[in-house]
């Protein structure tokens, strides 16, 4: 108890997603939850970005065991990377979130690597210093739980991600009275979800979206095709017991929304209604009206079901008017675009769309504000650290923190990669990694460095110029080029011109080289000149410049 | 009368922004506003896009007047491209559009060349077969104005931007009775404005605004930064005669905030308050909480004040704690992301901020869903047009059209490039133009094609590989390279490897090549076959595969 109990975020502080958290203790490391975030910047080739795990490597010898709070790929689909970055531990999970892993593990070809150790709520994970204590909570995904961590120096309390829904549908129920006698018996440290800080309303109940969803069931004059997240099962589960009720006919489309169905029925999720579940191909023996469809693609992922209807190029489902698409779920911050270019083309095709704005057919998975209130209450802890948000949130969280009489030293803001250590005296911020995360490019592919990035962003923003040159490599002399080609640097009419033009400069160019060498003076960098002769010539006719490549061939 | 109305929307409709509406009837042609549209390709290069006016231009004798509604930019800000194509007439606009379109033809050196003319409200234009009544409305900007058009086959109505504010602050009234007797002697068409069709609540009042502001002001405890667009003047209006009222200074930061005050001043839109208006350098010489920043920058455009505040680099502004930025104008769609960003850095430097999803300190300019209805109620057009909106905007807005009694055949919701021909028999959309839309590179650059964006595209997304071959001209054989460079390809560690094995891979190729000219076999098209096997070769090794330029220069 000498020593200082440490917290490292190396994800999902300061931003949505990528969630990873370092407990430290002495000899002792734990990781709660290893998430990976979808990029923005997929037009540079970055699929996504995870937590950069050199910290973690120099210390993998300490590391006793993942946490995972729940089975959402910011939760876990950075884990294959770190098993490939050497850190092995065993990993505990709840089942669905363990069946979710094992799925992510085998695209990796790791599944027989891992160590998953399914946990139940009732279990109590031992490890040298910590003990932990899975609790049930409610997220727009089943088997979602937050950790109860006794420490050396007090009973840490990480949220997960969480909401407050007094009649679920399915899966995990939050039980106030757990969260409330730990606050009695005393908690030292609250880690709560910040994602929802700025919204002051309860959020809805997966019952109401129930009754929503009735109504719309049954007043369908065309097909109903609903549009999720695949790992909400508990949904999946909901229109399947609806349509077996209402004597709908319920189709899958979409590759994961098929493997989730599956995993829902192994593990209970889903009424087992054999005659409610039909073939896609199958639609067509049905009346359209009595016909639901559970669709992936609501992110507008390329490729996806919801994108091929929207394109008219779905081969089962071709829209009409009269059918109706719900977008059961949250557009993630930075898909509004595409999203909102989908739902146009889906009226294109003469369905109506509903959405969250207008209608109630969608209940985020993530506390309000009201309900962030109840956890700082329940929990009254002593001192309070905001996860899991944009910088905004965590500022906004921390205020409510301050509201509910938690005095403002002990509330910390703080962003990824700052090694945080906790006493009595408070936290105390020990180091500040830079910016840990690494961007990804394809499902396992390498990393993209920053120059890699940077000469990307040059090379879209306004294409490249290779120019080519031949030299003797005894005479010094240039006997063959420029030899000029584009790509991607202006549009048709306005190219061949230029080219000609920075052609005849680099002629120039070459005849004061030439002139140069006969006069014996010192041979100049000449590839250089090239390069900053044609940019210069470039950003004055054109305002910009393209990358330009000089190349000297000596021969 | 026996030539039909035709009406062609060249931007506008199928997205928000870029506003260019065409009317023809007989040899005589009207554009209602010529606007551009902010581009989210701008990673391409692609500055904004504006409408084509290839159609115009074949047929520029017939245009007699460009009618501009308002001085926004996606009402204006294609005008001097239209007048750099040839399409000259004159231009009528209200005195402050007029303003600001002054200003951008400057940008452009075309300020000699345009013929600007001024309407007042109660003014009429002719021309040989419109006639044409400019009618005041309420918008984020002053000076806005309706259309009333007569044409041979009636009155059409074109409203612009608008929303119904019964106590605006400065500026256009909306006059009700104006609307309902031209609906009273019958209205054949009325186009308007879909924006914002799916918000339910009628529009803030901007006499609201004027309380909350005041609120805020009263309460500050350090600097109040309001970021808002410059052109909206009847804000900084406000701002000025509030200031005045409760004595604090107000300062400008930002080129066209510095620009539209002195516009607003020389209209007289703003009180003449000497006193109050302060040079930024000198905020220093007030108590902190007495200033008022009026600031550009809320779409957080590189560069600009706010930016700048939010990195800590504004020379004058360095924000503490209990300094409020609040952003007083919408997020452009497309830009949250970017916004949101440079929000969460505001925090970061202390402030607090306050924005319109959480504080009451932004109405927006465009009619709410029950104010389109009495647009509708008043006017009880024969025909309806939907304009300036997304596709399913305009779908909204046509089934509320059908809501209040117009049937649907007498609807029409389309996009750009509809030619559409009106007549008593209804809508026929005679001709579709091919996306009717020029991408622009640079503030006067050139337009980026088709295949310049495609080129980029995959540039930016996979970077690209060079490779030079020298060949001998007679003998046909490779005698110099391969040499091979590339850019934005793989990450430092990886792209090493990776160009040796390429190397590798075309000195085996030329050994082929070589082999087969002794053979006497037929020349292949080597360049290809280089550039085809290395493509194979990334995709191999990488799963994906750069932009391949091979080159072979004969000598």
């Amino acid at each position: 108890m000498n020593e200082p109990l440490r917290i490292l975020p190396l994800g999902g502080l300061g931003e949505i997603g990528m969630n990873c958290l370092v407990l430290e203790y002495a000899d002792e490391i734990l990781i709660v939850d290893c998430g990976l975030m979808f990029s923005d910047l997929d037009h540079f080739g970055v699929e996504f970005a995870i937590p950069d795990f050199s910290w973690l490597r120099e210390r993998k010898q300490k590391v006793s065991g993942f946490l995972i709070t729940h089975g959402h790929e910011d939760h876990i689909g950075a884990l294959p990377f770190a098993l490939k970055a050497g850190i092995r531990a065993p990993i505990y999970a709840s089942a669905f979130s363990a069946m979710l892993l094992k799925e992510r593990l085998k695209d990796h070809g790791l599944e027989s690597e891992a160590d998953i150790r399914v946990f139940r709520d009732g279990d109590r994970l031992p490890f040298r210093h910590f003990s932990v204590e899975p609790v049930p909570v409610n997220h727009s995904i089943v088997d979602a739980f937050a950790m109860f961590i006794d420490t050396p120096h007090g009973k840490v309390i990480h949220t997960g991600d969480f909401k407050i829904d007094p009649t679920p549908f399915y899966g995990s129920q939050l039980e106030e009275s757990r969260f409330r006698k730990a606050g009695d018996e005393g908690v030292l440290l609250l880690m709560s979800d910040s994602t929802n800080v700025e919204r002051h309303q309860h959020t809805l109940s997966e019952n109401r979206i129930y009754e929503t969803f009735e109504n719309l069931f049954a007043a369908a004059e065309g097909l109903t095709v609903i549009a999720m997240f695949a790992s909400n099962v508990a949904r999946i589960g909901q229109v399947l017991s609806l349509a077996e009720r209402m004597g709908k006919k319920v189709a899958v489309t979409g590759r994961s929304m098929d493997q989730n169905l599956r995993l829902a029925q192994e593990l209970g999720y889903c009424v087992d209604a054999p005659n409610v579940v039909i073939p896609v191909e199958e639609i067509g023996n049905h009346r359209r009206s009595d016909v639901v469809i559970l669709s992936g693609g609501s992110q507008a992922e390329l490729g996806s079901a919801l994108q091929r209807m929207a394109h008219g190029e779905h081969r089962q489902v071709i829209l009409q008017p009269k059918d109706r698409v719900l977008m059961s779920s949250r557009h993630i911050p930075g898909n509004e675009k595409i999203i909102g270019r989908m739902i146009n083309r889906l009226f294109k095709q003469g369905a109506e769309v509903l959405y969250e704005a207008v209608h109630e057919i969608h209940s985020s998975g993530h506390a309000s504000r009201p309900e962030l209130k109840r956890m700082l209450e329940w929990t009254k802890p002593k001192f309070f650290l905001p996860i899991h948000g944009e910088y905004r949130h965590l500022v906004h969280h921390g205020k409510l923190g301050e509201e509910v009489g938690i005095p403002s030293d002990r509330i910390c803001v703080v962003e990824n990669g700052a090694v945080l250590e906790l006493s009595d005296a408070g936290f105390a911020c020990v180091e500040q990694l830079e910016e840990p995360r690494v961007l990804v490019e394809g499902r396992q592919g390498g990393d993209v460095s920053k120059l890699v990035l940077k000469d990307r962003r040059v090379l879209g923003e306004r294409g490249v110029v290779f120019a080519l040159l031949v030299r003797n490599e005894e005479s010094r002399r240039i006997i063959a080029g420029p030899e000029l080609v584009s790509k991607g640097f202006a549009n048709e009419t306005l190219a061949p011109h230029l080219m000609d033009e920075a052609r005849k400069l680099v002629k120039k160019l070459i005849n004061e080289y030439d002139r140069n060498l006969r006069e014996g003076q010192p041979e100049p960098d000449f590839q250089e000149t090239v390069r900053v002769e044609l940019r210069r010539f470039f950003e004055r006719n054109l305002g910009h410049k393209p990358t330009v490549m000089p190349m000297i061939l000596d021969i």
